[in-house]
């Protein structure tokens, strides 16, 4: 029994495959951002993110960082113990606050990360309910699919946002069998949005509970940035409403908000939740301080918005394949690993420009892709100097441009059909 | 179906066997650590912390607080991306390198909390090993227990510390097996430790791979703070080695260092890992200024070491029933979760001493405790002022005093057998 061999192994797999990745060592400059520094082979260069999913730029807001650096001033770096055990800080409790009235629901539950909400808190529904059916979009993401395989329940996947098929799925499990119903508001890879209107209305017919993950849509959708379910007036109806706080809102942590019950018992049963050191103050402070600002401002989600749609028009009217996206997401379809990873390589090398190829197991093969996400502080010179730099790349490597039977953005909402689970990641 | 009430239903059965959680709301004192600010009820009192697992008070070290606020300063709140999509900022990469070289390793790997790196590392590498046989210590933290599950492995728990009984296993999977020895140096809720050498010895002679979280002895044990392994000599003879950055670094995040093919392939393997956003520039900052201050400096380790020593004492001379512990953990019987907790009320009501009482399942039923921590900046005072409110709770609930058939600290090395899994949360 050789043990490094199977390890070595499974890495020359990865290269074999093409799927072997590479970190890129960044340094963000607030203040400038999306620039950074950029560090490979000794050398440090100056770059420009474009698929950072800080997608307001809040990590970098003056007043979040004075909030992060004030609480650590004054009740230091860590947490200092597990929330049971002389770990629940106050800025924690505050939060929580904070994020049930985003959601307006009656509790809300702060975990050290969104993987770990979704996977101790799926997995912890269903396991409390007795021989729970756990209904799943084919495209959730990997924590979701984690916490559907440590519940042990039994799960039945429908195909991505197709309500007929999830209704088919419900109607044979019956009203009377505990179902749970997971997806998400805003997919992340593609940029497409869940039915959740429909949805709400199969849960509420076969008497289904639902949980949303809203984790790329929170701060960025809805008159107070409480997602996709804010924005169409569904919040109410969905039991479960789950984010993050490492995205829009630009610091660290995830979390649930439903009805007290639900959320108390999560507190009281996950072991994801219950055995690891609580966030520390500062998180929780500068995350709160987000929330409250975003929950007034609008300014970063105009902005966006108009940043992510001149960033569709833009790099559509260079030919260049954008991939219909109802949401502030830009995917611009490659179509080969190979010579995915080349042109993210060539922007970065010869241009400046970051952004990291998207490819299996994140997205099907054939589909491989550059995700851009546009800030507020992508201004139309930044996007400009993109569609340049991409058009060259395109052509010193030859990747096709879009061709005439890919929908160009303006005129489709629909998404290609995938086949196998995706995940950002 | 009625789902609010399966919820409600798992609340009042923790009610009943009073075993339901209330976080203290706390609000801990930068430069006057152990104090904190302690709210309840719409009130706010001052009050002193026992039971913090900062063991050393690095989170309220200047210079880790300077690098926190330095690093938040001036590269944001947020990583702003998972580690491989924009993600992996250049304190994360200095702290990764900095772990190795803690624990003479060749790589190092960071997750976003302890309990996710055990949970994604022993999954990780006993699924990439072909009929891995996992052998596992019954004491196991909940998080490794959720590794070995999460794996599918086959499992074997040997009774705790008991290196007969893990070699009779080892023996009956034979040389070819793969196998995986999981286990931990200091065993928070007792302080007794794991016999490191004999299992090296095992596993050298039984050919298997070594895995073990040194959570509770990281910063405290060795001349480098690199644990138990460093303090033996040992380090060399484990494969893989696990710790927090969350107790005695006080800051937030876990990690596994060891040979670079297996770090690599968690690193390219696990979902825990890879699908979620990466730690904050500030707290990798902060964790590695906290980890290179505690190589050199032994000042730290040696006030703990003395304070826990002198809390064991003269808790003891006052008859109270420390229970037997090499480390700097003080654990303190009660034997009944009604009185341990009444005891913590009380501790904290009266005196304004804080200690979480630690009850089923987190103990074995029967030996339920107060579990005190004592650091550098508990003085002696401060150690007096405890026991005499200690005294005065034990005469006040009639709790037993420590009785002849109970070792007393100074004559005991062993620890009494438990039964159940325990873990800290
Ligand atoms: C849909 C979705 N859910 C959950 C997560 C995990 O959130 P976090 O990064 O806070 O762990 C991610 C990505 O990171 C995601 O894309
Ligand atoms: C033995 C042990 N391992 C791992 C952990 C988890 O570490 P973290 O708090 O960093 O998640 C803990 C407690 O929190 C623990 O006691």
């Amino acid at each position: 029994m050789n043990y490094q061999r199977f390890f070595e192994e499974a890495i020359d797999q990865l290269h074999a495959e093409r799927r072997y990745r590479v970190f890129a060592d960044l340094e963000r400059i607030v203040g400038r951002f999306p620039r950074a520094i950029y560090r490979a082979n000794g050398q440090a260069q100056e770059i420009t993110v474009w698929c950072s999913n800080d997608y307001l730029g809040m990590g970098q807001h003056p007043s979040v960082i004075g909030a992060f650096q004030n609480a650590a001033g004054q009740m230091g770096s860590g947490a200092g113990g597990t929330r049971n055990i002389s770990g629940t800080n106050h800025p924690l409790v505050e939060l929580e606050a904070e994020l049930a009235d985003l959601h307006g629901k009656e509790s809300a539950l702060v975990f050290t990360s969104g993987f770990v909400s979704n996977e101790a808190s799926i997995s912890t529904i269903a396991r409390l309910l007795p021989n729970c059916l756990i209904l799943s979009d084919e495209l959730n993401h990997a924590s979701m699919i984690e916490g559907v395989r440590r519940s042990g329940a039994e799960k039945k996947i429908f195909r991505h946002n197709d309500v007929a098929h999830l209704e088919s799925l419900l109607q044979a499990a019956g009203r009377e069998r505990a179902k749970l119903i997971v997806f998400e508001s805003v997919y992340s890879m593609d940029g497409d949005i869940a039915p959740i209107a429909e949805i709400a209305d199969l849960a509420e017919k076969y008497n289904a509970m639902t949980y949303i993950d809203e984790v790329h849509a929170v701060g960025m959708y809805g008159p107070r940035g409480g997602g996709i379910t804010e924005r169409e007036g569904l919040a109410h109806r969905i039991d479960i409403i789950e984010g993050t706080l490492a995205k829009a809102f630009g610091t660290l942590g995830g979390y649930i908000s439903g009805p007290s019950a639900v959320i108390d018992a999560v507190r009281s049963y996950a072991p994801g939740f219950i055995f690891t050191t609580a966030l520390p103050p500062a998180i929780a402070a500068a995350s709160a301080t987000s929330i409250r600002h975003l929950k007034s401002s609008q300014a970063e989600r105009n902005a966006q918005q108009r940043q992510a749609e001149q960033a569709k028009h833009i790099l559509s009217e260079a030919g260049l394949p954008v991939m219909p996206s109802v949401t502030h997401i830009v995917p611009l379809l490659v179509g080969d690993p190979e010579l995915c990873k080349m042109a993210s390589d060539r922007l970065l090398g010869v241009h400046g420009i970051y952004i990291q190829p998207i490819n299996y197991p994140t997205v099907p093969r054939g589909t491989e892709r550059l995700r851009i996400t546009p800030t507020p502080f992508h201004d139309d010179a930044l996007i400009e100097t993109l569609r340049d730099a991409l058009v060259e790349t395109w052509n010193a490597l030859g990747i096709p441009y879009r061709t005439s039977d890919q929908p160009s953005v303006a005129k489709s909402e629909r998404i290609i059909p995938l086949l196998v689970p995706k995940s950002g990641g």
